[in-house]
């Protein structure tokens, strides 16, 4: 297979997420995008630095020309952050005629417009997916799917921390400092939160989408922007008397024209999608004239997830590169894999039985069931559907072969009336 | 603007849809797309029934000549569903160079290689979002945006009938076959509801989504197949009892090679995002290796919902057709739309007051938010705080000015102490 080379400027958190991902899914990636994909260097600020599981101590370099300037290096990945001096190699790199994928929602929302000018001069991409709720694709769905909408309004916890905080409260009435501290203590919040607790982060996020979904330059100073930090225990009880839950959203509403762009905490109604986003989980709620209400949800955060959003980009680029060759879907292998038979499958049972109701009869459908290698987790009895009762069984992961012999067997029992039900328990994940 | 011309294949629910969404928004779509779509021919069957607000009469024809051999037409978009003649006109469009969009789950779940195949021969684009889950931009997202994970599963409501009918019987204890008349009258079954109530029409969506997930070839007859007539509200009561709530889940699973592929009701925890997908709204949650667990949820049928995943995927083959003039990101315009101020916006307002407890101070109060043109919704008071005690409002639509000038004037009355906080309501729309 034909490689070809990218250069990593930066190896944090996002960094090194994306060369576990490159490790891990070689295989996949490459039948993905046609291409082995070779990481040449890696720029590091630290070239003394201890770094587990990488054999090539040759591919660090603390010297940026070794990327920008190497022309066999095709796409530039961006993971450093900050303005500077990210921004000044990201002009160099498009300027050497370079693809970039950056994560850097600062840089993006600050000197969007610059970056995207000099790319389009210079005619390479500039994909910054993973600038926006981490693995979420939102920005290729704005850009590309919901492309024959005219978009009201976005809706979105974009920021993990805060949300994290808020539900916690929420969930344990805590109040915001203890919340917070419980958030650094799993590495959800850093030392100084500010950024996130105050609402920037999520501000930086909501003018990138704002600019997609709206077509229009929007500047981050135009957002109004409020944190969290005055949430207290006692609003939240209020909130959920009056039927909301606190969250802080970061919301983006067209009308006449006039573009509404605001940070803030919010009272989202229970009932809504939104807030059932727990933990340090993003989402984000899109209303199209055309497609409705959609909604993604998933994590805005962490080294893989964002790493897979980096990726997404990276394969993206390399298909369009040799487009005429590699435009078209190819097919797929042919019964690669083995779909398996319903009997092996495995997975808790929710059975109900209808019984006499005799003494006995539980002990001997319970044996059955543990004949046939089939133990319980649950059992309801209750005098419903007299002169009959259900009797309901819930069992321990145990294969569908199991659990359907068990009950041919139970239903031959003569206190037992029929099956009344067979519902299957996932374990949804 | 250059035109670029279209045949559709059908006028029913979706290309109705299609044709609607075309005419609103018309600029947005020239914009994404750098053409002004125009569609030329579309084929019907009855050329005499009356359609309205379509001008142009002589746009209908009977013949599918008109289309598939009209070297004008560049893109076919098939909205008539069901295999035969669809299959035929597909592969008659794409032997004649013309890139394809479909909306046809069945045909694509069936004979899916086959048009892959006769589409990378001809190498013309062969897209169907729309096949899956309406409006929510799912095939796009497993196969661009996640082409850098190994995807573990994938567990969707992608039947909107069956959720309609599972979510009313549910919230209302109602039976299936009052569900059912329910969800026909509502337009959202058939008269006919076996392909939803049985599951089939889960099952081509699923195999199209496996096939993608797992890149191997999978055949619907290989899915495992229950429908939800048998449910009762006494499993649904045994269910919410145990903790879960029974949808209608298409699974799909890989494990060491192997896959699982089944559709039937299942028992799913009620905290999981999955069981808040209520109403006729589909939903999917995909887990990768990379990414972790992603949802995208939305509308999954109706002609606009559809027609924008259809138009979605248009505006992605046109984008393609010249990419070297078009890859890049237009830019955006600069500050078309103008940013309201802050003091602008309307929203309802949660406000909660520490005030003294005395008598007279509710009136005082009211009295300068109506004084401010601010009127009230709803108010609690009660005794938490003593000496002081919390006093919330929440208010009706009002603006940003409004309610801070008010609260001015309020935190100025002797009886108040001060504001204990200010947090907006939302709309949600």
């Amino acid at each position: 297979m034909q490689k070809i080379k990218i250069g990593l400027l930066g190896f944090g958190t996002v960094g090194s997420g994306v060369w576990k991902i490159l490790q891990e899914n070689k295989k996949i990636i490459g039948k993905n995008c046609g291409y082995e994909v070779e990481v040449s260097k890696i720029l590091v600020q630290d070239m003394t630095k201890k770094r587990d599981g990488i054999e090539q101590k040759d591919i660090f370099t603390d010297n940026p020309k070794d990327i920008l300037e190497d022309p066999a290096i095709e796409i530039v990945i961006e993971v450093m952050g900050g303005i500077e001096p990210a921004r000044e190699y990201i002009l160099k790199a498009i300027e050497n005629r370079k693809h970039i994928v950056t994560a850097n929602k600062a840089l993006i929302a600050t000197h969007g417009d610059q970056l995207i000018h000099a790319a389009k001069k210079a005619q390479v991409e500039l994909c910054y997916e993973a600038s926006v709720a981490g693995g979420i694709p939102i920005i290729h769905a704005i850009k590309e799917s919901l492309s024959a909408n005219r978009i009201y309004n976005i809706m979105g916890i974009l920021n993990g921390t805060t949300n994290y905080i808020l539900s916690k409260m929420t969930a344990e009435n805590m109040d915001f400092e203890t919340a917070l501290k419980e958030a650094q203590g799993k590495g959800y919040a850093e030392a100084d939160p500010t950024s996130d607790v105050e609402g920037h982060d999520a501000v930086y996020k909501l003018t990138i989408l704002a600019r997609l979904a709206f077509g229009s330059y929007v500047h981050f100073e135009d957002v109004y922007r409020e944190g969290i930090t005055k949430i207290t225990p006692i609003d939240i009880e209020y909130a959920k008397e009056l039927g909301y839950v606190i969250k802080l959203l970061a919301i983006a509403k067209e009308e006449e024209g006039k573009i509404a762009l605001r940070v803030h905490p919010t009272f989202v109604p229970q009932q809504h999608p939104l807030a059932a986003v727990g933990d340090a989980f993003n989402a984000v709620f899109v209303k199209g004239n055309a497609v409705g209400d959609l909604m993604f949800y998933g994590r805005g955060a962490g080294d893989l997830p964002t790493g897979s959003a980096v990726l997404g980009d990276l394969i993206n680029i390399i298909k369009k590169k040799d487009l005429q060759k590699r435009l078209y879907e190819n097919g797929f292998d042919q019964n690669s894999k083995r779909v398996i038979r319903m009997e092996e499958n495995q997975s808790e049972y929710y059975v109900r039985l209808l019984v006499k109701d005799v003494p006995g009869v539980f002990g001997k459908v319970a044996t059955e069931f543990g004949r046939h290698g089939v133990s319980l987790s649950s059992v309801i009895q209750k005098g419903r559907e007299e002169p009959s009762v259900s009797l309901v069984f819930v069992t321990h992961e145990t294969t569908e072969q199991n659990v359907q012999m068990a009950i041919k067997d139970i239903v031959n029992i003569s206190e037992v009336v029929k099956l009344a039900n067979l519902i299957r328990v996932e374990k949804m994940s």
